[in-house]
Protein backbone atom coordinates (compact mmCIF):
# COMPACT_ATOMS: atom_id res chain seq x y z
CA UNK A 1 0.00 0.00 0.00
CA UNK A 2 1.11 3.24 -0.20
CA UNK A 3 0.17 6.74 1.64
CA UNK A 4 -0.84 10.21 0.18
CA UNK A 5 -0.64 13.83 1.08
CA UNK A 6 -2.54 16.52 -0.48
CA UNK A 7 -2.14 20.17 0.03
CA UNK A 8 -5.15 23.46 -1.17
CA UNK A 9 -4.28 26.57 -0.28
CA UNK A 10 -5.89 30.30 -0.68
CA UNK A 11 -2.23 31.90 -0.64
CA UNK A 12 0.92 30.26 -2.28
CA UNK A 13 2.60 28.08 0.50
CA UNK A 14 5.14 25.59 1.11
CA UNK A 15 5.00 22.34 2.30
CA UNK A 16 8.44 22.02 3.84
CA UNK A 17 6.85 20.66 7.00
CA UNK A 18 4.24 18.25 6.76
CA UNK A 19 6.86 16.94 3.55
CA UNK A 20 9.25 16.00 6.67
CA UNK A 21 7.08 14.05 8.63
CA UNK A 22 5.37 12.06 5.77
CA UNK A 23 8.93 11.31 3.66
CA UNK A 24 10.22 9.75 7.03
CA UNK A 25 7.17 7.35 6.32
CA UNK A 26 8.49 6.28 2.92
CA UNK A 27 11.70 3.81 4.52
CA UNK A 28 12.66 5.09 8.02
CA UNK A 29 9.12 5.51 10.15
CA UNK A 30 7.11 3.42 7.51
CA UNK A 31 7.30 0.81 4.91
CA UNK A 32 6.87 2.86 1.68
CA UNK A 33 10.09 2.74 -0.02
CA UNK A 34 9.74 1.74 -3.30
CA UNK A 35 9.37 5.37 -4.35
CA UNK A 36 7.29 8.45 -3.91
CA UNK A 37 6.77 11.82 -5.96
CA UNK A 38 5.16 15.09 -5.37
CA UNK A 39 3.66 17.48 -8.10
CA UNK A 40 3.47 21.58 -7.20
CA UNK A 41 1.14 23.61 -9.33
CA UNK A 42 2.51 26.91 -9.79
CA UNK A 43 -0.10 28.85 -11.58
CA UNK A 44 -1.16 26.93 -14.42
CA UNK A 45 2.66 25.40 -14.43
CA UNK A 46 3.17 21.54 -12.56
CA UNK A 47 6.69 21.10 -11.14
CA UNK A 48 6.21 17.15 -10.55
CA UNK A 49 9.21 15.40 -8.83
CA UNK A 50 9.28 11.92 -9.03
CA UNK A 51 11.87 9.47 -7.88
CA UNK A 52 12.22 5.66 -7.84
CA UNK A 53 13.92 5.45 -4.32
CA UNK A 54 13.00 5.59 -0.86
CA UNK A 55 11.85 9.15 -0.04
CA UNK A 56 13.65 9.19 3.46
CA UNK A 57 17.38 8.50 1.55
CA UNK A 58 16.40 10.26 -1.93
CA UNK A 59 18.35 13.37 -2.81
CA UNK A 60 15.72 15.03 -4.44
CA UNK A 61 13.49 14.43 -0.90
CA UNK A 62 15.91 16.77 0.52
CA UNK A 63 15.69 18.84 -2.07
CA UNK A 64 12.07 19.17 -1.89
CA UNK A 65 12.35 19.56 1.84
CA UNK A 66 14.80 22.31 2.00
CA UNK A 67 13.74 24.26 -1.08
CA UNK A 68 10.54 25.85 0.00
CA UNK A 69 8.13 25.72 -3.39
CA UNK A 70 5.20 27.87 -2.56
CA UNK A 71 1.97 26.46 -3.87
CA UNK A 72 -1.74 26.27 -4.04
CA UNK A 73 -2.03 22.55 -5.00
CA UNK A 74 0.16 19.91 -4.12
CA UNK A 75 0.16 16.16 -4.18
CA UNK A 76 2.23 13.40 -2.91
CA UNK A 77 2.60 10.02 -2.57
CA UNK A 78 4.80 7.64 -1.23
CA UNK A 79 4.74 4.16 -3.08
CA UNK A 80 4.56 0.41 -1.64
CA UNK A 81 4.74 -1.59 -4.52
CA UNK A 82 1.80 -4.15 -5.04
CA UNK A 83 0.73 -4.00 -8.86
CA UNK A 84 3.48 -2.86 -11.31
CA UNK A 85 7.27 -3.24 -10.84
CA UNK A 86 9.60 -0.40 -8.93
CA UNK A 87 9.97 1.98 -11.79
CA UNK A 88 9.77 5.29 -12.58
CA UNK A 89 7.01 4.92 -15.18
CA UNK A 90 5.44 2.89 -12.45
CA UNK A 91 5.48 6.41 -9.71
CA UNK A 92 3.07 8.25 -8.48
CA UNK A 93 1.71 11.11 -9.11
CA UNK A 94 0.74 10.58 -12.62
CA UNK A 95 0.55 13.80 -14.78
CA UNK A 96 -2.02 14.39 -18.39
CA UNK A 97 -3.17 17.43 -19.54
CA UNK A 98 -6.87 17.92 -20.70
CA UNK A 99 -8.74 20.77 -21.68
CA UNK A 100 -5.37 23.04 -21.68
CA UNK A 101 -4.39 22.28 -17.81
CA UNK A 102 -2.74 19.44 -16.53
CA UNK A 103 -4.53 17.14 -14.39
CA UNK A 104 -2.12 14.81 -11.38
CA UNK A 105 -3.12 12.18 -9.95
CA UNK A 106 -2.32 9.86 -7.02
CA UNK A 107 -4.00 6.51 -5.29
CA UNK A 108 -3.80 4.66 -2.29
CA UNK A 109 -4.70 1.03 -2.59
CA UNK A 110 -5.36 -1.58 -5.08
CA UNK A 111 -7.95 -2.66 -7.70
CA UNK A 112 -8.47 -6.15 -8.25
CA UNK A 113 -10.13 -7.11 -12.07
CA UNK A 114 -9.84 -3.53 -13.48
CA UNK A 115 -9.01 -3.42 -17.00
CA UNK A 116 -11.24 -0.43 -18.80
CA UNK A 117 -11.92 -1.55 -21.91
CA UNK A 118 -11.35 2.69 -22.94
CA UNK A 119 -10.70 3.89 -26.30
CA UNK A 120 -10.05 7.26 -25.61
CA UNK A 121 -7.36 9.34 -25.43
CA UNK A 122 -5.42 8.81 -22.20
CA UNK A 123 -2.96 5.30 -22.15
CA UNK A 124 -0.92 3.84 -19.45
CA UNK A 125 2.87 4.31 -20.17
CA UNK A 126 3.70 1.56 -16.79
CA UNK A 127 1.46 -0.92 -16.04
CA UNK A 128 0.14 0.07 -12.16
CA UNK A 129 -3.61 -0.51 -11.49
CA UNK A 130 -3.71 3.14 -10.56
CA UNK A 131 -2.64 4.83 -13.62
CA UNK A 132 -5.50 2.66 -15.25
CA UNK A 133 -7.53 4.50 -13.34
CA UNK A 134 -6.28 7.73 -13.87
CA UNK A 135 -6.28 7.56 -17.66
CA UNK A 136 -9.60 6.04 -17.05
CA UNK A 137 -11.14 8.61 -15.26
CA UNK A 138 -9.41 11.41 -17.90
CA UNK A 139 -10.99 9.22 -20.76
CA UNK A 140 -14.76 9.33 -18.93
CA UNK A 141 -14.39 13.15 -18.29
CA UNK A 142 -13.07 14.07 -21.82
CA UNK A 143 -15.91 11.99 -23.60
CA UNK A 144 -18.73 13.65 -21.16
CA UNK A 145 -17.11 17.21 -21.69
CA UNK A 146 -15.46 16.75 -25.36
CA UNK A 147 -14.79 20.48 -25.48
CA UNK A 148 -13.72 22.25 -22.16
CA UNK A 149 -13.97 21.85 -18.66
CA UNK A 150 -17.31 22.00 -16.74
CA UNK A 151 -18.62 24.22 -13.40
CA UNK A 152 -17.32 22.51 -10.01
CA UNK A 153 -20.47 20.78 -9.47
CA UNK A 154 -20.76 19.13 -11.90
CA UNK A 155 -16.82 17.82 -11.82
CA UNK A 156 -17.92 16.51 -8.57
CA UNK A 157 -20.78 14.92 -10.13
CA UNK A 158 -18.99 13.24 -12.34
CA UNK A 159 -15.99 11.96 -10.87
CA UNK A 160 -18.39 10.39 -7.92
CA UNK A 161 -20.11 8.35 -10.34
CA UNK A 162 -16.80 7.15 -11.99
CA UNK A 163 -15.13 6.91 -8.34
CA UNK A 164 -17.80 4.49 -7.41
CA UNK A 165 -17.84 2.75 -10.44
CA UNK A 166 -13.93 2.49 -9.86
CA UNK A 167 -13.90 1.37 -6.39
CA UNK A 168 -15.49 -1.55 -6.82
CA UNK A 169 -12.63 -2.90 -7.74
CA UNK A 170 -10.90 -3.05 -4.48
CA UNK A 171 -9.57 -0.09 -2.22
CA UNK A 172 -9.27 3.37 -3.82
CA UNK A 173 -8.00 6.61 -2.14
CA UNK A 174 -6.84 9.17 -3.89
CA UNK A 175 -6.08 12.71 -4.39
CA UNK A 176 -6.42 14.67 -8.24
CA UNK A 177 -5.66 18.01 -8.93
CA UNK A 178 -5.85 20.54 -11.69
CA UNK A 179 -3.95 23.25 -9.99
CA UNK A 180 -7.55 25.11 -9.19
CA UNK A 181 -9.14 22.31 -7.48
CA UNK A 182 -8.28 19.23 -5.29
CA UNK A 183 -10.06 16.23 -4.76
CA UNK A 184 -10.22 13.91 -2.45
CA UNK A 185 -11.91 10.35 -2.44
CA UNK A 186 -12.05 7.87 0.19
CA UNK A 187 -12.17 4.37 0.26
CA UNK A 188 -11.10 3.41 3.54
CA UNK A 189 -8.56 5.83 4.96
CA UNK A 190 -8.38 10.46 4.36
CA UNK A 191 -8.20 12.22 6.71
CA UNK A 192 -8.05 16.27 6.41
CA UNK A 193 -7.51 19.65 8.70
CA UNK A 194 -8.05 23.03 7.81
CA UNK A 195 -5.94 25.19 9.46
CA UNK A 196 -6.49 28.83 9.65
CA UNK A 197 -6.51 31.63 12.05
CA UNK A 198 -6.12 31.34 14.71
CA UNK A 199 -3.10 29.32 14.28
CA UNK A 200 -1.67 26.67 16.28
CA UNK A 201 2.03 25.41 17.04
CA UNK A 202 1.66 21.95 15.21
CA UNK A 203 3.87 19.11 16.33
CA UNK A 204 4.55 16.04 14.00
CA UNK A 205 3.98 12.15 14.32
CA UNK A 206 6.97 11.24 12.67
CA UNK A 207 9.40 13.71 13.52
CA UNK A 208 10.00 15.43 16.54
CA UNK A 209 9.60 18.64 15.12
CA UNK A 210 7.31 21.72 15.71
CA UNK A 211 6.13 24.95 13.83
CA UNK A 212 4.28 27.76 15.11
CA UNK A 213 2.00 28.91 11.95
CA UNK A 214 1.33 32.04 13.74
CA UNK A 215 5.41 33.14 12.76
CA UNK A 216 4.69 31.96 9.04
CA UNK A 217 1.18 32.63 8.44
CA UNK A 218 -1.59 35.90 7.91
CA UNK A 219 -4.92 35.92 9.19
CA UNK A 220 -6.26 35.44 5.90
CA UNK A 221 -4.45 32.39 5.38
CA UNK A 222 -6.33 29.23 4.60
CA UNK A 223 -4.49 25.69 4.10
CA UNK A 224 -6.14 22.64 3.82
CA UNK A 225 -4.07 19.10 4.21
CA UNK A 226 -4.94 15.86 3.19
CA UNK A 227 -3.41 12.45 4.07
CA UNK A 228 -3.71 8.85 4.62
CA UNK A 229 -3.19 9.14 8.53
CA UNK A 230 -2.75 12.79 10.17
CA UNK A 231 0.34 14.06 10.38
CA UNK A 232 0.37 15.84 13.42
CA UNK A 233 -0.64 14.79 17.25
CA UNK A 234 -2.18 18.25 18.23
CA UNK A 235 -4.32 19.26 15.43
CA UNK A 236 -8.01 18.21 14.77
CA UNK A 237 -7.90 16.26 11.58
CA UNK A 238 -11.05 14.93 10.28
CA UNK A 239 -12.14 11.70 9.05
CA UNK A 240 -13.29 11.39 5.70
CA UNK A 241 -16.34 9.01 5.48
CA UNK A 242 -15.93 5.71 2.95
CA UNK A 243 -17.27 6.69 -0.48
CA UNK A 244 -16.62 10.43 0.38
CA UNK A 245 -15.51 12.65 -2.36
CA UNK A 246 -14.62 16.31 -1.69
CA UNK A 247 -13.13 19.05 -3.67
CA UNK A 248 -11.56 21.65 -2.04
CA UNK A 249 -10.60 24.98 -3.05
CA UNK A 250 -8.36 28.12 -1.43
CA UNK A 251 -8.11 25.82 1.90
CA UNK A 252 -12.19 25.08 2.56
CA UNK A 253 -14.05 22.52 1.61
CA UNK A 254 -15.94 23.48 -2.08
CA UNK A 255 -18.03 20.78 -2.37
CA UNK A 256 -19.04 17.09 -1.16
CA UNK A 257 -20.17 15.21 -3.37
CA UNK B 1 15.67 33.02 -28.12
CA UNK B 2 16.78 30.08 -26.21
CA UNK B 3 19.48 27.02 -26.39
CA UNK B 4 18.84 23.40 -26.29
CA UNK B 5 20.73 20.30 -25.37
CA UNK B 6 19.93 16.93 -26.13
CA UNK B 7 21.42 13.17 -25.42
CA UNK B 8 20.98 9.60 -26.84
CA UNK B 9 22.97 6.70 -25.97
CA UNK B 10 23.01 3.15 -26.04
CA UNK B 11 23.78 2.56 -22.35
CA UNK B 12 22.39 4.91 -19.08
CA UNK B 13 25.17 7.98 -19.14
CA UNK B 14 25.04 10.80 -16.85
CA UNK B 15 24.92 14.30 -18.34
CA UNK B 16 26.52 16.31 -15.54
CA UNK B 17 29.35 17.06 -17.77
CA UNK B 18 27.91 18.90 -20.22
CA UNK B 19 25.12 20.52 -18.04
CA UNK B 20 27.77 22.19 -16.29
CA UNK B 21 28.74 23.98 -19.27
CA UNK B 22 25.24 24.61 -20.78
CA UNK B 23 23.76 25.94 -17.34
CA UNK B 24 26.56 28.38 -17.52
CA UNK B 25 25.16 29.72 -20.47
CA UNK B 26 21.54 30.15 -18.13
CA UNK B 27 22.41 33.59 -16.52
CA UNK B 28 26.76 33.65 -16.19
CA UNK B 29 28.12 33.02 -19.93
CA UNK B 30 24.99 33.77 -21.85
CA UNK B 31 21.95 35.39 -21.21
CA UNK B 32 19.05 32.91 -21.06
CA UNK B 33 18.07 33.55 -17.36
CA UNK B 34 14.18 33.53 -17.71
CA UNK B 35 13.99 29.54 -16.66
CA UNK B 36 15.76 26.24 -17.85
CA UNK B 37 14.16 22.34 -17.57
CA UNK B 38 15.71 19.43 -18.26
CA UNK B 39 14.06 15.68 -19.19
CA UNK B 40 15.43 12.19 -18.30
CA UNK B 41 13.54 9.58 -19.65
CA UNK B 42 14.57 6.26 -17.45
CA UNK B 43 12.67 3.28 -19.00
CA UNK B 44 9.06 4.04 -20.32
CA UNK B 45 9.33 6.74 -17.35
CA UNK B 46 10.61 10.21 -17.23
CA UNK B 47 11.37 12.88 -14.76
CA UNK B 48 10.98 16.44 -15.83
CA UNK B 49 12.82 19.20 -13.78
CA UNK B 50 11.52 22.47 -14.69
CA UNK B 51 12.22 26.04 -12.82
CA UNK B 52 11.67 29.29 -13.76
CA UNK B 53 14.58 30.65 -11.99
CA UNK B 54 18.22 31.12 -14.07
CA UNK B 55 19.50 27.55 -14.46
CA UNK B 56 23.42 29.36 -13.06
CA UNK B 57 21.58 29.89 -9.71
CA UNK B 58 19.18 27.53 -9.60
CA UNK B 59 18.75 25.00 -6.81
CA UNK B 60 16.90 22.54 -8.52
CA UNK B 61 20.07 23.28 -11.32
CA UNK B 62 22.85 22.04 -8.86
CA UNK B 63 20.95 19.18 -7.72
CA UNK B 64 21.24 17.85 -11.45
CA UNK B 65 24.76 19.21 -11.73
CA UNK B 66 25.72 16.76 -8.63
CA UNK B 67 23.39 14.17 -8.61
CA UNK B 68 23.93 11.35 -11.80
CA UNK B 69 20.90 10.46 -12.82
CA UNK B 70 21.70 7.34 -16.00
CA UNK B 71 19.81 8.07 -19.12
CA UNK B 72 19.66 6.98 -22.83
CA UNK B 73 17.32 10.35 -23.54
CA UNK B 74 17.88 13.66 -22.04
CA UNK B 75 16.19 16.62 -23.44
CA UNK B 76 17.17 20.50 -22.08
CA UNK B 77 16.50 23.67 -22.64
CA UNK B 78 17.42 27.37 -21.02
CA UNK B 79 15.05 30.21 -22.19
CA UNK B 80 15.60 33.73 -23.27
CA UNK B 81 11.40 34.77 -23.18
CA UNK B 82 10.04 36.00 -26.62
CA UNK B 83 7.06 34.73 -26.74
CA UNK B 84 5.04 34.56 -23.26
CA UNK B 85 5.77 35.44 -20.16
CA UNK B 86 7.75 34.16 -17.50
CA UNK B 87 6.45 31.35 -15.95
CA UNK B 88 6.69 27.80 -15.10
CA UNK B 89 4.00 26.93 -18.13
CA UNK B 90 5.99 28.41 -20.59
CA UNK B 91 9.29 26.31 -19.74
CA UNK B 92 10.46 24.50 -21.72
CA UNK B 93 10.92 20.69 -21.94
CA UNK B 94 6.89 20.52 -22.51
CA UNK B 95 5.69 16.71 -22.05
CA UNK B 96 2.88 15.22 -22.99
CA UNK B 97 1.78 11.35 -23.51
CA UNK B 98 0.63 9.71 -27.09
CA UNK B 99 0.23 6.16 -27.86
CA UNK B 100 1.38 5.05 -24.57
CA UNK B 101 4.67 6.67 -24.37
CA UNK B 102 5.60 10.32 -23.03
CA UNK B 103 6.70 12.43 -25.28
CA UNK B 104 8.82 15.70 -24.64
CA UNK B 105 9.67 18.81 -26.52
CA UNK B 106 11.59 21.65 -26.50
CA UNK B 107 12.46 24.66 -29.16
CA UNK B 108 15.05 27.12 -29.98
CA UNK B 109 13.82 30.04 -32.34
CA UNK B 110 10.64 32.36 -32.25
CA UNK B 111 7.32 31.69 -34.98
CA UNK B 112 5.31 34.19 -35.85
CA UNK B 113 1.41 34.32 -37.41
CA UNK B 114 1.35 30.56 -36.18
CA UNK B 115 -2.02 29.84 -34.66
CA UNK B 116 -2.79 26.25 -36.04
CA UNK B 117 -6.61 25.89 -35.52
CA UNK B 118 -6.09 21.87 -34.55
CA UNK B 119 -9.22 20.53 -32.53
CA UNK B 120 -7.10 17.92 -31.41
CA UNK B 121 -6.44 16.36 -28.29
CA UNK B 122 -3.24 17.93 -27.41
CA UNK B 123 -3.89 21.93 -26.19
CA UNK B 124 -1.65 24.44 -25.26
CA UNK B 125 -1.11 25.19 -21.11
CA UNK B 126 1.07 28.10 -21.68
CA UNK B 127 0.75 30.57 -24.28
CA UNK B 128 4.05 30.31 -26.12
CA UNK B 129 4.64 29.56 -29.36
CA UNK B 130 6.90 26.44 -28.38
CA UNK B 131 3.77 24.51 -26.61
CA UNK B 132 1.52 25.25 -29.57
CA UNK B 133 4.04 23.95 -32.42
CA UNK B 134 4.63 20.90 -29.86
CA UNK B 135 0.96 20.60 -29.42
CA UNK B 136 0.54 20.56 -33.29
CA UNK B 137 2.67 18.38 -34.10
CA UNK B 138 1.22 15.92 -31.66
CA UNK B 139 -2.37 16.13 -32.56
CA UNK B 140 -1.30 15.39 -36.45
CA UNK B 141 0.92 12.46 -35.71
CA UNK B 142 -2.41 11.05 -33.58
CA UNK B 143 -4.56 12.41 -36.56
CA UNK B 144 -2.16 10.35 -39.19
CA UNK B 145 -1.37 7.26 -36.89
CA UNK B 146 -4.56 6.87 -34.09
CA UNK B 147 -3.87 3.65 -32.99
CA UNK B 148 0.06 3.21 -32.47
CA UNK B 149 3.38 4.61 -33.32
CA UNK B 150 4.26 3.92 -36.47
CA UNK B 151 8.18 2.57 -37.25
CA UNK B 152 10.65 5.30 -36.83
CA UNK B 153 11.03 5.96 -40.96
CA UNK B 154 7.66 6.79 -40.91
CA UNK B 155 7.83 9.12 -37.82
CA UNK B 156 10.74 10.69 -39.40
CA UNK B 157 8.70 10.93 -43.08
CA UNK B 158 6.04 12.69 -40.90
CA UNK B 159 7.46 14.38 -38.66
CA UNK B 160 9.65 15.97 -41.27
CA UNK B 161 6.34 17.18 -43.39
CA UNK B 162 5.01 18.51 -40.34
CA UNK B 163 8.65 20.95 -38.80
CA UNK B 164 8.86 22.18 -42.71
CA UNK B 165 4.97 23.41 -42.34
CA UNK B 166 6.00 25.17 -38.68
CA UNK B 167 9.04 26.49 -40.04
CA UNK B 168 7.34 28.42 -42.80
CA UNK B 169 6.42 30.83 -39.76
CA UNK B 170 9.42 31.32 -38.28
CA UNK B 171 12.93 30.05 -36.68
CA UNK B 172 11.85 26.52 -35.83
CA UNK B 173 14.96 24.34 -34.10
CA UNK B 174 13.81 21.84 -31.61
CA UNK B 175 14.56 18.38 -29.80
CA UNK B 176 12.11 15.69 -29.92
CA UNK B 177 11.89 12.25 -27.54
CA UNK B 178 9.26 9.07 -26.69
CA UNK B 179 12.29 8.17 -24.71
CA UNK B 180 13.47 5.79 -27.68
CA UNK B 181 14.58 7.97 -30.04
CA UNK B 182 15.40 11.76 -30.28
CA UNK B 183 14.37 13.61 -32.86
CA UNK B 184 16.90 16.62 -34.17
CA UNK B 185 15.55 19.55 -36.59
CA UNK B 186 17.50 22.03 -37.52
CA UNK B 187 16.49 25.73 -38.81
CA UNK B 188 19.79 27.67 -38.16
CA UNK B 189 21.47 26.38 -35.08
CA UNK B 190 22.18 22.72 -34.09
CA UNK B 191 25.70 20.77 -33.31
CA UNK B 192 26.04 17.20 -32.76
CA UNK B 193 29.25 15.45 -31.63
CA UNK B 194 29.21 11.08 -31.60
CA UNK B 195 31.47 9.97 -29.26
CA UNK B 196 32.80 6.34 -29.15
CA UNK B 197 35.53 4.65 -28.52
CA UNK B 198 38.80 5.94 -28.61
CA UNK B 199 37.39 8.21 -25.87
CA UNK B 200 39.10 11.38 -25.32
CA UNK B 201 39.37 14.15 -22.93
CA UNK B 202 36.82 16.78 -23.31
CA UNK B 203 36.92 20.35 -22.32
CA UNK B 204 34.12 23.01 -21.92
CA UNK B 205 34.33 25.98 -23.54
CA UNK B 206 32.14 27.67 -20.78
CA UNK B 207 33.99 26.36 -17.63
CA UNK B 208 37.53 25.44 -17.14
CA UNK B 209 36.54 21.76 -16.84
CA UNK B 210 37.58 18.55 -18.61
CA UNK B 211 36.58 15.33 -18.28
CA UNK B 212 38.69 11.79 -19.50
CA UNK B 213 35.87 9.68 -20.88
CA UNK B 214 38.04 7.16 -20.99
CA UNK B 215 38.05 6.37 -17.25
CA UNK B 216 34.29 6.58 -17.42
CA UNK B 217 33.34 4.78 -20.53
CA UNK B 218 33.34 0.88 -21.51
CA UNK B 219 34.77 0.44 -25.49
CA UNK B 220 30.97 -0.32 -26.46
CA UNK B 221 29.41 3.16 -25.16
CA UNK B 222 28.15 5.40 -27.85
CA UNK B 223 26.79 8.81 -26.94
CA UNK B 224 25.13 11.35 -29.42
CA UNK B 225 25.45 14.90 -27.87
CA UNK B 226 23.30 17.90 -30.04
CA UNK B 227 23.62 21.39 -28.77
CA UNK B 228 22.40 24.91 -30.27
CA UNK B 229 26.44 25.96 -30.27
CA UNK B 230 28.75 23.15 -29.21
CA UNK B 231 29.47 22.51 -25.57
CA UNK B 232 33.53 21.75 -25.99
CA UNK B 233 36.20 23.19 -28.08
CA UNK B 234 38.23 19.84 -28.70
CA UNK B 235 35.69 17.57 -30.34
CA UNK B 236 34.60 17.43 -33.82
CA UNK B 237 31.19 19.26 -33.79
CA UNK B 238 28.66 18.53 -36.96
CA UNK B 239 26.84 21.43 -37.86
CA UNK B 240 23.57 20.27 -39.57
CA UNK B 241 22.45 21.76 -42.35
CA UNK B 242 19.14 24.13 -42.50
CA UNK B 243 16.36 21.89 -42.64
CA UNK B 244 17.62 18.91 -41.80
CA UNK B 245 16.03 16.23 -39.36
CA UNK B 246 17.72 13.22 -37.95
CA UNK B 247 16.71 10.84 -35.92
CA UNK B 248 19.17 9.31 -32.97
CA UNK B 249 19.19 6.00 -31.71
CA UNK B 250 21.55 4.18 -29.26
CA UNK B 251 24.36 7.02 -29.74
CA UNK B 252 24.07 6.40 -33.68
CA UNK B 253 21.89 8.60 -36.67
CA UNK B 254 19.22 6.25 -37.24
CA UNK B 255 18.02 8.15 -40.41
CA UNK B 256 18.24 11.59 -42.11
CA UNK B 257 15.02 13.25 -43.12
Amino acid sequence: MCQLLGMNCNVPTDICFSFEGFRARGGRTGLHSDGWGIAFFEDQGCRLFLDDKASAESAIAELVRDYPIRSLNVIAHIRKATHGHVALQNTHPFQRELWGRYWVFAHNGELKDFSPTDKGRFRSVGNTDSEAAFCHILNTLQQQYPQQQPTPVELLKSLRTISNGIARHGMFNFLLSNGELLFAYCATDLNYVLRKAPFCTAHLIDEDVSVDFNELTTPDDRVALIATLPLTDNENWAKMARGELLAFHHGRVLARG
